[in-house]
């Protein structure tokens, strides 16, 4: 244990409060501080980015309910502030970018605040996985490419905490074929109803999906995460991957949402397992497989509301959290400074 | 189903996600509405109080490891800004009233700004319930009309958010009492650390509330509420008792915290079962026994961070969360004013 560690377990002790009794908070507490080397630790200029990607496997219908054009029409709905990660953000005083990381969509920048929305899309949508790879290597590295400019370009306005989420009509297949692929864990377990598949929707989306990882032989990939990538996911997953790689770099706070945010985690840890370090996990989906994806990297989420709606908004709604654990470290009293008898055991 | 409830229903189902994708926020969204009797819910300047009285038995020192001088020592604590109350309460702009119901010390009120401290001592401490009635019946009435008047004068304000907290050393083991005799579950599984009693204490705690449990004969006053607070209960809890009953009058919503706040709700509902409508359950305490009253009351609660600090932290904490499921309905775009396509099923 060094000494900053020791340092903030007894700040974080002698508290005016029963020992421990702030339960998670505390270890937030003791996380952030040694993300940000300090016993004064700070959340600076808070930030969601939300990453917007089609798949050509959506356009089958084979894996999801709401027609592709969704992912656009959701993108716009970000822009004109009517979605509920933008509620969230608002409410929380979280910036919020929205990034074309691949939408089929092309959209009239002439109409839109140039700081909400980056333009970084890779291709229209990616290819049908049931096919052909989703994509190719250059695409791929240029979406993690992308990803880290979009941190990057936060990390300059003096951002230290950040949360992702995205929007992508089809993206919860993706998230379960990596999910499966890097944890092992039977697909059965890893394949939800993601927006709200009913039974027999479920039921195809399963199998197609089964097919998918067949015509792969994703087993044989759980160690190359870029190529894993390129054959099952989405641009805003990859862009994701690159953004976590570079928020880790910038030594941020970040704030990890649902089920296909977790995964391009799962990712970016195979290629910096120190990463998880710095994550701080939002929320327990309400979407099948992401309470065992969250086992699995021993993760504990602050909340647990049955939310499966993307868009980061599990992520905006912890946020608020953590600032209670920076701000009962900073600002609390110690037994000592309030004249407070301690235990007498 | 009233006509409100299924108006309710379908705003918040034409909203710009999957239905029921947010969850636990969706039902706090129809609950505060149907509350408020509108389709435009709003919360209007929330506050916490919280009530502090000292509890004859803990003179003792057989239920407690902290000696009873902590108890106005917390709230001189809370009167100058340094507790965890103090720090959650400013961060998410929540009013903060501290009420001395009852405690061990007479407080220089020329010290103190007049609207953060109520003084409604009802006495310097409740008596030993090991030996005699905790409080006499003309006591319990008179801090049940205080609970009442405090809660009257905020409703005035406009306030109608309200969470109560408490602060009182012993007052752990009146709640176990409590809720073992309106639950009828065994002590055993009623009784925990509090403040963080070692086993040894939490031996001689268990005993000794097993003998004042006898000494009662509290099972005869499941259905007695007024008379079983006389027997064991401090004038914090009494207190919140009224504060309960008018602000359910007052159609506030009601943020239920933990395990002492909870133990008094049990009492209140007693006196008036629709007391439970207004209620929304802040978290799961880590205090033992908090986890089987909630399910004894059919709870559902916000947040499970371990914490067990009292004070109405919890409260705190959730109010943010509250405000995000009002903020939702009021703010999100619906499918068909932002264009976006409906699910294929």
């Amino acid at each position: 244990m060094d000494n900053l560690q020791e340092q903030l377990q007894h700040l974080i002790n002698t508290k005016t409060k029963p020992l421990g009794a702030l339960g998670r908070l505390e270890d937030i507490a003791l996380q952030v501080s040694l993300i940000q080397q300090t016993t004064k630790p700070a959340i600076s200029n808070p930030q969601i980015v939300v990453f917007a990607g089609d798949h050509g496997i959506a356009a089958t219908g084979l894996v999801n309910p709401y027609p592709q054009a969704v992912t656009a029409q959701m993108v716009l709905n970000f822009l004109s502030g009517g979605a509920a990660i933008n509620v969230f953000c608002k409410q929380n005083n979280i910036g919020l970018t929205v990034v074309d990381a691949g939408v089929n969509y092309d959209f009239d920048k002439s109409n839109m605040s140039a700081s909400k929305f980056v333009d970084a899309k890779i291709a229209h949508s990616t290819s049908n996985y049931l096919e052909e790879d989703a994509m190719t290597i250059e695409q791929a590295n240029k979406a993690i490419e992308s990803g880290r400019a979009i941190v990057k370009q936060l990390a300059a306005t003096q951002c230290n905490c950040i949360g992702f989420g995205e929007m992508g009509i089809g993206n919860t297949s993706s998230a379960s074929l990596l999910m499966s692929a890097v944890t092992g864990i039977s697909l059965n377990e890893c394949v939800g109803r993601g927006t709200g598949a009913n039974d027999v929707q479920l039921r195809i989306k399963l199998e197609t999906l089964k097919k998918a990882f067949q015509f792969h032989q994703l087993q044989q990939y759980n160690k190359a995460p870029v190529e894993l990538l390129c054959k099952i996911s989405g641009f805003e997953i990859v862009m994701m991957v690159g953004a976590y790689l570079q928020a880790t770099e910038e030594r941020m706070i970040v704030v990890v949402d649902g089920f296909i945010t977790t995964a391009a985690l799962l990712i970016a840890r195979l290629i910096k397992p120190s990463i998880v370090d710095n994550c701080i996990y939002a929320h327990t989906s309400g979407e099948r497989g992401h309470e065992q994806m969250l086992q699995y990297l021993n993760a504990k989420p602050l909340l647990n509301l049955g939310m499966r709606l993307g868009e980061g908004t599990g992520a905006a709604l912890a946020i608020p959290l953590i600032q209670s654990a920076v701000n009962f470290l900073n600002e609390m009293a110690s037994f000592e400074s309030a004249n407070v008898s301690t235990a007498t055991i």
